[in-house]
C-alpha cells in the first residue's frame, strides 16, 4: 500500500499558498498504515497530469489528486482523467442533487449552468461532497487507485475522512492500525527519549512510539502505534503501553489527542473550583490570550493587566518604586510584587507574572535580550524561575508563554520539584 | 527559465512538517521571472532521488534540491549527486572553515569527525552557508543547472538569496524585473478590484498587479511586478503606478512590503506623540499582544485590561452596574463605558475596548454568537461600531482584533467616514 500524492494548482506552485493538503493527507494515510512515497505539486495543464499518474504509477498503487475540479477554464482534472481513462462524462443526478442543497444553504438556487458540475465520467466511483460543489471521483485500473477531490482543504478533509479512507480500508485487507497520543511538554527530545529507554526496548515489535516535537506549542507528542489482526487484543495491548508511557513520564504529560497546554490548565482550575490572572509585561497579553482562547474560559478567569511601564507596575500591581530602582523591572522582586499584587487586584486564587527583555534590543551585559523572570502563585505558596532565551522576540514570547503556563500546571499539581 | 523544486525529507513525506520551503523558493523563484513547473517531495532515498532528478530534467533547466546534507546516515543527497554527476568527494578547506567559525560561535570546537561534512564533490561549485555546516553545490550538466541546498527553512533562505538567486540572474541574460507591495485593509478583493477597474486597464502590458488576500492577518497584499530592459526608466515607471495606486486606495493602503497592520499603527502613534491602551472582553489580551508584538512599542504603549467579567469591568473600568444590567456587557453603552474607563485608568491619549460573544457559544436569538462592539476613541472623539462575525472563536478573535486596530489607524488618520 504505497500512495503518491498530486496536488494540482498554479496557486500553490507560486507559492502563494503553502501545500497544507499534502501534509494532512500524509499523516491521515501514515495512521492507516499507507506508505506516502512521493508528493508532486503540478500546474493546471492535461499533459502535466498525466505525466504526474504515469510517474506515480511506477511507485505507488494509491494516487490521490487534489485540484482543479471548479467550474472555471482552469480546471481540467475532470475531463484529463476521463480521457485518460477513456470514460464518457454523463449527468450524475446525486451529484446535481448535493450542488442544490449546497446553494439552498446560502438561499440560492442551482440552474441549469450548474450542470456541468454535475457531470461525472462513467465508470468511475462518485464520491459525493457534503461540503462543496465538486465531487470526488474514484478510478480504478490494473491494480491502481486513482482519486480526484477538490483542493479547498475543508473539502479534502471531508472527502478523505468520510469517502476515501474508508473505502481504501475496505478495499486492502491489512491489519488493524491503532494509535494513542500523549502529550508532554517541559523536557525535550532527547530527556524524554532518555526517560523512555527501558520503556521503547520493552515495547514489542508491532507497537511502535513515535516522538512529534512541535516548537511553537512547547510540547513533543507521543504516538503509540499498534498493528495487529485482533482488534480487541490490539485495543487493551496500546492502552496498556499508554499507561506505562503515562506512568513512567507523570507530570511531563499534560494531556491527550488534541489537548493545547492552556485548555489542559483551563480544566485543572475548574475542576477545583479555583480563579487564575496574569500579570503580563514582556509577554504584553499572551498568556491572557491563550488561556481566553478556550472556550468556557469566563469560569475560571475574570480578567488581568497587562502591565508595561514601571508606572503601571508601581501604580495599578503596587510593585514599589525602591524595587524597581533597586533590582529594576526584570527582576525577582519584580515578579514576586507583581503577582501578589495581581493577585490582589482580580481576587483569583492563581496568578502568573511575567517580566523580561523580549529583544531584539534592550539588553544589558547584566541583564541581556532573553532574560525574563516568571513568578507563579496560588493562596499557598509563589514560585519563581528566571529564563535565558535568545534575540527572537516572538519566539521568547511564545515561549515564555508555554513555561509559564507548565509552572502554573504544576504548581496546581503539587509538582514544582518535577521542575528541577 | 523554468525550474523544478525537489525537496527531499521523510518528515515531509510523512506530514510531520509542512513544506513551507517549496513556497517560499517558489515566491522568489517568481520574483526573478523564473516560472516554477513541478514541485516533488520525496523520501531520502538514493533511487528516488535520481528518479525525480531526472524527471525534472524533462520539464525544467534548473533543479533545486533541499535535505539530505546532515551529517547521519539518513543523509544521502551529496554522494547521490556525486555519483550521478560522476564525481569525486574531496576535502574542501573553505567548508571545513565555514564549519569551524559556525562552532566557535557556539564555544565548541570543530574536530576531525566533522571533515567527511566538508567533503565535496570535485567539479561543482561549492556554496558556502553561513547559517549551517553543510555547504550547498552547484552542478552544471547540458545546459541544467542542478543546485543541491540542505533542508532547514533558515539556510535554504539564506543560500538562495546569496548564492543560488544572484548565480542564476548572472548565468541567465533576461530583463530587468522590479516588484513593489503595497498593503491594503479594510476591503476585500472584489471590492478593491471595482475600484481598480480602471487602474488596471490602464496598466501597460509588461506591468501586473496582483491580489494577494491574507486572512489571518485582514489584508489583501497588491503587487505590482514590472519587467523590461532598461532598469531606470523602470524602477521610475512602477514608482509612478505605485504612486498612482496608492492615490486611488488612499486610505486603504496601510503599509508598504513586509509591514503589518500593528506596526503601520505603532508608526502612526510615535510619529505624533500619542500613547494608546486597550479594555478587552473576548479578544482577551490579543490586541495587546499585537501592539506589544512590536520592538519599541513601550514608547506609545504603557499597558492594558483584559476586563473578562462584568465585576471587572464595573470595578475598574467604571462600566455602571446599571448599564451591565439594562443593555448587557455586549452593548454600545457597554463598550462606550469601557474606552474611557481604560482610556483614564491609563492615562493615554487613545484607546481600543471590545466587547462580543466569541462563541462557538453563549449566543442568544437577539445577539447571537459573532455579536461583536468595539469602541476606540482619542481625545476628541468616540466611534463605535457593530460586528456579526461567525461562530468560529479564534477567528472572530483574530477578525476583531484586525478591524479594532484598522479602526483605530483610520480615526489617527482622521478617515473613519471611508469605513462607511
Amino acid at each position: 500500500m504505497n500512495a503518491c500524492i498530486i496536488n494540482i494548482g498554479d496557486e500553490i506552485l507560486i507559492g502563494q499558498i503553502i501545500n497544507t493538503n499534502a501534509a494532512w493527507m500524509a499523516q491521515q494515510l501514515n495512521l492507516q498504515g499507507v506508505n506516502v512515497t512521493q508528493t508532486i505539486v503540478i500546474n493546471d495543464s492535461p499533459q502535466a497530469i498525466i505525466d504526474a499518474v504515469e510517474a506515480a504509477k511506477k511507485v505507488a498503487n494509491i494516487i490521490l489528486i487534489t485540484g482543479g475540479l471548479g467550474p472555471t477554464k482552469d480546471d481540467v482534472t475532470k475531463h484529463t482523467l476521463a480521457t485518460y481513462f477513456n470514460m464518457k462524462l454523463e449527468y450524475h443526478a446525486p451529484s446535481f442533487e448535493n450542488i442544490k442543497i449546497l446553494f439552498k444553504q446560502y438561499g440560492r438556487e442551482a440552474d441549469e449552468r450548474y450542470h456541468s458540475q454535475a457531470n461525472m465520467p462513467v465508470g468511475a466511483t462518485v464520491l459525493i461532497n457534503k461540503t462543496g460543489t465538486a465531487s470526488g471521483m474514484w478510478f480504478e485500473q490494473d491494480d491502481c487507485i486513482v482519486v480526484a477531490m477538490p483542493g479547498v482543504p475543508r473539502e479534502v478533509k471531508y472527502l478523505m475522512q468520510y469517502e476515501v479512507l474508508p473505502k481504501l480500508v475496505e478495499r486492502f485487507e491489512r491489519p488493524t492500525i491503532l494509535h494513542r497520543t500523549l502529550l508532554s511538554t517541559g523536557k525535550g527530545e532527547t530527556d524524554l527519549s532518555d526517560l523512555l529507554e527501558q520503556f521503547e526496548e520493552e515495547l514489542p515489535p508491532h507497537i511502535k512510539l513515535a516522538y512529534l516535537p512541535n516548537t511553537e506549542k512547547g510540547m513533543v507528542r507521543l504516538r503509540l502505534s499498534a498493528s495487529g489482526a485482533n482488534a480487541n487484543q490490539l485495543e487493551a495491548e496500546i492502552e496498556k503501553y499508554k499507561q506505562q508511557l503515562q506512568d513512567t513520564l507523570g507530570v511531563y504529560i499534560f494531556g491527550i489527542e488534541e489537548e493545547s497546554l492552556e485548555e489542559a490548565l483551563g480544566t485543572l482550575l475548574k475542576e477545583r473550583g479555583l480563579t487564575i490572572t496574569t500579570a503580563e509585561s514582556c509577554t504584553g497579553g499572551n498568556i491572557a490570550r491563550k488561556l481566553t482562547s478556550i472556550a468556557g474560559s469566563s469560569a475560571y478567569y475574570p480578567g488581568s493587566l497587562v502591565a508595561y511601564s514601571n508606572e503601571v507596575k508601581n501604580k495599578h500591581l503596587g510593585v514599589q518604586q525602591t524595587t524597581l530602582e533597586q533590582y529594576g523591572a526584570v527582576s525577582e522582586e519584580c515578579v514576586l510584587e507583581m503577582v501578589k499584587g495581581v493577585q490582589q487586584l482580580f481576587k483569583t486564587n492563581c496568578a502568573i507574572a511575567v517580566s523580561g527583555i523580549a529583544g531584539p534590543d534592550g539588553g544589558t551585559s547584566e541583564k541581556p535580550v532573553g532574560t525574563i523572570w516568571i513568578a507563579i502563585a496560588n493562596e499557598a505558596e509563589v514560585y519563581t524561575k528566571k529564563l535565558q532565551l535568545g534575540t527572537d522576540r516572538l519566539q521568547n514570547i511564545t515561549r515564555t508563554t508555554n513555561i509559564a503556563m507548565n509552572l502554573m500546571r504544576l504548581m496546581l499539581l503539587d509538582a514544582l520539584d518535577s521542575e528541577i
